[in-house]
């Protein structure tokens, strides 16, 4: 008991500094380890470390009041809307999840600023800049949120946005809850960076080896039922 | 002029047998390097090596008539439809590319046998069964084509689809258009797996480097121009 709380006093310190933290989801979900970072700290290194270490999809992931200031549709939900001007969506829905009933994903964006979008530099601009449009937001009327959105940002674009739960950890359990809620607990702008770990062996990097990878790095890692007891707690 | 044609045969010869070539656009356009390979040929390990010799996005690329086979839209197009009931798509609207005039992402799709999506079992499933439908769509009706389209794929997913333009390099020269030409005139089912190759400076790998990249890896490097030329005189 003792020793998890640790865990988190120590990722949280880490999430402040700008640090890495790895956080693996649950044997019943992905099984899977994602290296995350907040994402007002990314860098082009950032971004370097994430592809190298990782491997998987290079994210961002944010709170469910920060989407609907900025008016973020979740992208299944927007195609069930136009699916009867584009019957191929009916076809492709993703009714069949191995491990949740709902695709987190929203949109992919790319900031104005960068060029082609995909490299370490536009990465992580991309990253940096939506962490500080969204700090700025918190007192700033949804109306011209969007506007304010637009004028940064294009989609689509190289740089997928994850929408967390709307009560987050009472709701979903993924890397995108359980980072939003850890920021939270940080008092950090609620926008994560992240990238899932993969193997050598075509699959997701194991849960021993990610742990001995934190270990070498000197990284905290994090179980998602550790951030889930914690929030309880904290979030009462 | 012997040489490139030498150079052209030698990726159509190394695309039908499985191979990685590498392909530069321009430098009047995105100046990258993608690492690029015949989706029927990707396996688990091409994925690895996308990933960590590449390091950008991993992404599909089709002909044009293939996607109006299956009603693949152009996500772009897709958003200005449905803008009204989600007015932040036009604020993000993509008017600015500064190297193109349109984005020539589709859907974002996954196999319906993948778990996560994203590990490189899942990613090259997901590519490989793409592929194998577009064989098979070859005589098949459009209105089946969407169905046995939905039987097997799932959208939202974690595998994009850029698509060629209608006319090819007669319209643009991206990736996309130079991948799907010379696998057209390599005769294999056109679609296409790559990912951009990124340098250690946040930066795209150099032209120089991704040279010297190619003749330690015994690939092949072709620019865009040389297949624009081939092209114009093979489809003559």
């Amino acid at each position: 008991m003792g020793e998890f709380i640790e865990n988190i006093h120590k990722a949280i310190k880490d999430l402040r500094n700008g640090k890495f933290i790895l956080i693996y989801d649950d044997d019943k979900r992905e099984g899977e380890t994602d290296i995350i970072i907040a994402s007002e700290f990314a860098s082009p290194n950032s971004i370097q470390t994430m592809r190298k270490d990782g491997g998987g999809l290079i994210f961002l992931m944010t709170s469910n009041e920060n989407a609907e200031k900025l008016k973020l549709p979740f992208l299944a939900d927007l195609f069930s809307d136009i699916d009867d001007k584009y019957p191929v969506l009916k076809e492709l829905i993703p009714d069949d999840i191995p491990y949740d009933t709902k695709s987190s994903f929203s949109l992919y964006i790319n900031h104005r600023d960068t060029f082609t979008g995909i490299t370490d530099i536009d990465r992580s601009l991309t990253m940096r800049k939506f962490a500080e449009l969204t700090k700025k937001l918190r007192n700033i009327d949804e109306g011209i949120a969007t506007k304010m959105f637009g004028k940064e940002f294009r989609s689509p674009g190289h740089v997928p946005i994850c929408v967390a739960a709307k009560s987050l950890l009472d709701e979903r359990a993924g890397h995108t809850e359980l980072v939003v809620s850890l920021l939270k607990m940080a008092n950090l702008t609620p926008v994560g960076s992240g990238c899932e770990i993969m193997g050598d062996n075509g699959k997701a990097l194991s849960k021993d080896k990610a742990k001995q990878y934190a270990q070498r790095n000197g990284l905290v890692f994090l179980e998602g039922n550790e951030i889930v007891r914690t929030w309880k707690k904290w979030s009462k």
